[in-house]
């Protein structure tokens, strides 16, 4: 049996594993990531996470071929820096200068996000499909496109950032230091904003909403959101409706440039339930140009929720995965 | 030596042109493409115009492999029917039925715009680059992507419908159905929409742009506008300016996926000089997404003008030129 390692690093964890050729993981941690400690110090923590999974099913960084790695952001060929990482604060950092101070294996890093896609298509929700997106709508949105069964990532792996498309011309202040991103409307982020201009504009002050966070707004969560939200509410209809639309219209976009045959939805928001899922699919129907000539893909949750990051980034050095 | 027949199809003319196998026109001819006649009547000077170019270069039919055919919106390969042409107002036309009465020669037919893209990639603005997109800012917005100097037309060839990216949530409708699409604000169409805006709630009643349509609204041409801005009106400088903006974010959107070396312009606004060109390159890197970090594009005009339609067309069949 072969194995392969793979690390996801995300804002919020780092998940380590070690997967067989058949895409099963056999053994896997993870550990806060530690976002705000220092380069030296979340690199130490990438490294020793990656080592403890292979110690535990007995293996060295000798059984496996490289360091398969999927991070936010992407390092730039031409530069040989990561360019960008907003949950870490990190932007042209020399990252594959620090990670091979820990390792003899090759490292191949690629994007979080096409990561996981890659995890989804080979293993996942898209084991079945050619041509499909995934968003993956967390702390970001992120996501993943693929071609033909392979990663498409932009000229230089510079391109596919989904989140980063425009969804609101001169809207909301995003953290790329843009105006109006998918992500500052589709993430969890955004979400919890749309609901907080909501609730401070509303009149009707009797929404379960107001109890749920005990009139603390900045503590409300997307959970809760979602919970009231199932209960009926007003309030959360109409920003869940607001927050589906916003979706649905960013989704409409990438459709009409790539007409994938599905979406696969994953992050946070993507476990609010099938009333949340049926009406993403209702809204994009409505939202799609030339939907009825041509088709509508259909949207669906992610299966391998954040395995498919650690299967992704564990088998990006095994075939070719990308189309360019 | 070898020739091509190419046929570029659009709402305004019918141009066709028999090509060399080094991309050389060495028969032309354009005539009006009848828009509000029937299909019939269409089809029929489509086949005319055709048969004609290779007459006047003493050729026939019998002396090329194909016939290839530019259009508005693409033929879905699943129902064989042309999907979308908004200039003729037609949805779901069985356009190979048509247009197979009048030849025996093998049709290959492709999305106008990516034809243009295709032609200027092999012998235009593009051809020293190996990543492209091209935006035709005509009647509608159109265009295509180039990976890896083949074209990207999405899955099935229903994808790559540039212009109908979304632009602003909730804006204008478009000739779609969609609201806010690019095309809504960058075609000709949209930019005098932009302007018409303006003049009506504008309470400077000076502008130069009053003058030069005699007060007629209706009448005023995007010939008009530049005119104007040229002589640093500052009503119409306040239209261009919002024009760019909408422009480069519109890109922005494409650069975010895509990361392309260039951006080839083309259609009628692209002709508005190269105090125009030198605005959209300007704007486009304060709009676009870690261009500090990666790079932004050079925006460039399109060289070949009507004949990379006729060129990417007449191409069409001569060796594989999609990347799917």
């Amino acid at each position: 049996m072969k194995y392969y390692l793979g690390l996801d690093v995300g804002g919020t964890n780092l998940a380590a594993g070690v997967v067989t050729e058949d895409y099963e993981i056999v053994s896997r941690k993870s550990v806060p990531s530690g976002a705000g400690k220092s380069v030296v110090e979340i690199v130490q923590a990438m490294s020793d996470v990656s080592k403890e999974v292979l110690a535990e099913v007995g293996l060295t960084e000798a059984d496996v071929d490289y360091w398969g790695i999927g991070m936010p952001s992407c390092v730039n060929p031409k530069t040989k820096l990561l360019v960008h990482a907003n949950c870490f604060g990190w932007r042209n950092i020399p990252i594959l200068d620090y990670l091979s101070r820990h390792t003899r294996l090759p490292i191949v890093l690629e994007n979080d996000g096409r990561c996981a896609t890659y995890g989804e298509i080979l293993a996942g929700a898209g084991k079945d499909y050619i041509n499909a997106i995934m968003l993956t709508l967390g702390t970001g949105v992120g996501g993943g496109i693929i071609l033909n069964r392979k990663i498409y990532s932009g000229a230089d792996h510079m391109g596919c950032e989904l989140g980063h498309t425009k969804l609101i011309y001169n809207g909301r202040l995003c953290t790329c230091g843009q105006y109006g991103c998918m992500d500052a409307y589709c993430s969890a982020r955004g979400l919890l904003d749309t609901a907080l201009d909501e609730l401070r504009e509303t009149k009707e002050k009797n929404s379960q909403l107001w109890e749920v966070c005990n009139g603390e707004l900045n503590s409300l969560t997307v959970r809760q959101i979602f919970d009231v939200w199932n209960q009926k509410d007003a309030l959360a209809e109409k920003i869940v409706t607001q927050y589906v639309d916003h979706l649905a219209v960013g989704m409409s976009t990438l459709i009409t440039i790539f007409r994938p045959e599905i979406i696969i939805l994953g992050g946070g928001v993507s476990n609010a339930g099938d009333d949340f899922l049926w009406r993403v699919n209702e809204r994009l129907k409505v939202r799609t140009f030339a939907g009825e000539e041509i088709g509508v893909p259909q949207v669906v949750r992610a299966k391998l929720g954040n395995d498919a990051g650690i299967i992704g980034a564990a088998m990006l050095g095994a075939k070719q995965p990308f189309i360019l």
